[in-house]
């Protein structure tokens, strides 16, 4: 296990106070999601779940998005804004612009599933689809010939700020648990989850450890830990996962600085391992996640010899499941 | 719609004050569940849902029976405790004595579903399976030849005064809400869930009408506010619904009198609009509810008209569903 150097935390990282912030731009509009108790049953004890499908959009997105939208001046903001995603945050920003009437161009890798372009599109958002290699070039243009802002959808620090909410919610309930807690599991993409968490529990809870959960297929942020440096892998290996939420195929800048300096460790996971965790989220915890939402609980259920001891908390990410599958992971 | 007679309540019904004494009891042990915003999507607007099925067990039923075993005397709660129910309140009592220290014996109607006797069982509960109509005697006898308290599942103080928690949580998160609440939709089977909640909302929120939601086939609540006096359907004909929380075929005593001065109206709703409220439950809020649970978002779904204008609560009273059921639903 890494050891956080979180003593040389330079100035430049996302800081408490940013997130506090945040937290008060973005009450309006989010749920201030509850720290659920162990579910009954083999092999939960000790794992608290915070439940971020239970957002208005299913899943954490919507805090980095109003975030972020809520901070742009707004003369700029009346503009609209632009993103890139592979789904939850497409559905986020269109949340979000819509709150603040504005218009909203998302710009949707082909390989998305085709229930989170529609909800997207639903929300009102002018939604482009375009192959997974030239997402954020297209973004970037829409952005520089409309006058449109880009809300990145993790490598930006009101976007961090915003997912760093989390962290903040789960410092505050942590008090009175009958179970320390030693842990908090995160799903890693491209980190701007992580990072807010990190942060957030660097600063209020520093004993805890924040610990990355990751596919296999997709395990670019584990291989990054281990090599010191940010390492990319291809986006045609992570798309094999069924994690669809956590294909980015490398960990932003900014995430980077914050993960090599405020998070333990990454671990990863077998795509059985989360189909099993997502089946039994659903069956013994009544919580309807997708796939990348479960991997933290896949770390919990078949892996706790790699975790430290102790209570630990999962962040489920989001619920957006194809029903499909769903069904058939229940039956 | 009947008009309730709140002025003329009388000393012997559940008080606020006792529903604030339960809340201090059950906070080590139940969860203090969120109100959450209206799903996206067709015909959800103005619905917030309050999701019980984020209790451990499962279900509302924690807060009753560990408000009813939290305030014996610890002398007599020493001996054990028994009961009845056709399935949460059993795990409820269940999981209760087990918190306390104690013995339970929990006697279930053999139509209840295999499920929840098999969760009851495993929170160390000694399981008896008689006939339904002979429940309520086989509980008594043994709390009488045993020495152990007998803890109803609806009609009694504590318990109602437990399940009233729940209405003053809501009534706590009404304050901020962006659309003004006018009801709250709430199950009805023996009655003490709706009654401790219309308890509190009398008192803390007296503008906002409590309404009961039935199945048509266990319509016993609606015809007895109809007729004015209680009226028992036969266990055959309330055994047919898919709601088998509901199956209860009389109000409980004590739940009348709270049902005729504080409930507005009770509305029957179909055993395909409970399993298409189930259906959008699990796809639209990420809740996993079992078909007792969804009946209150099937009167908003589909009978909005017989409700009054306005912001609505639907209490998702738990969500131990047939596994196959989901799958079936949600394909």
């Amino acid at each position: 296990m890494h050891t956080p150097d979180s003593a040389a935390t330079p100035a430049d990282l996302v800081s408490i106070d940013e997130i506090r912030a945040a937290a008060t731009r973005i009450a309006p509009y989010a749920t201030r999601t509850p720290l659920l108790a162990p579910p009954l049953g083999d092999g939960w004890a000790g794992l608290y779940l915070k439940p971020e499908m239970l957002q208005p959009i299913g899943a954490f997105k919507i805090r980095g998005a109003v975030s972020a939208i809520a901070a742009l001046d707004p003369e700029v903001r009346r503009r609209g804004v632009a993103t890139h995603s592979s789904g939850n945050h497409a559905q986020a920003v269109a949340f979000a612009a819509r709150a603040f009437g504005i218009a909203a161009h998302i710009v949707i890798p082909d390989v998305a599933p085709e229930r989170k372009v529609a909800a997207t599109r639903a929300l009102g958002a002018e939604v482009e689809l375009v192959p997974m290699a030239e997402r954020v070039s297209r973004a970037e243009q829409v952005a520089a010939t409309t006058g449109m802002t880009l809300i990145p959808p993790f490598d930006h620090r009101d976007v961090i700020a915003g997912q760093g909410t989390i962290g903040l919610e789960i410092a505050e309930d942590l008090g009175p648990l009958p179970v320390p807690v030693t842990t908090v599991l995160v799903p890693v993409s491209g980190g701007g989850l992580i990072s807010g968490i990190a942060a957030a529990i660097a600063a209020l809870a520093p004993g805890v450890a924040v610990i990355g959960v990751e596919p296999e297929l997709a395990g670019d942020a584990a291989a990054s830990l281990r090599a010191g440096h940010r390492i990319a892998w291809d986006a045609a290996q992570t798309v094999r996962t069924c994690a669809d939420g956590l294909r980015v195929p490398e960990i932003g800048a900014l995430p980077w600085e914050h993960i090599r300096r405020q998070v333990a460790d990454v671990v990863t996971v077998t795509e059985d391992e989360i189909l099993a965790a997502t089946r039994r989220l659903a069956l013994d915890a009544r919580l309807v996640t997708e796939p990348s939402g479960a991997v933290p609980v896949a770390a919990h259920l078949f892996h706790a010899g790699r975790l430290p001891a102790g209570g630990r908390v999962a962040v489920l990410s989001g619920g957006n499941i194809d029903p499909a599958l769903l069904a058939t992971l229940v039956q």
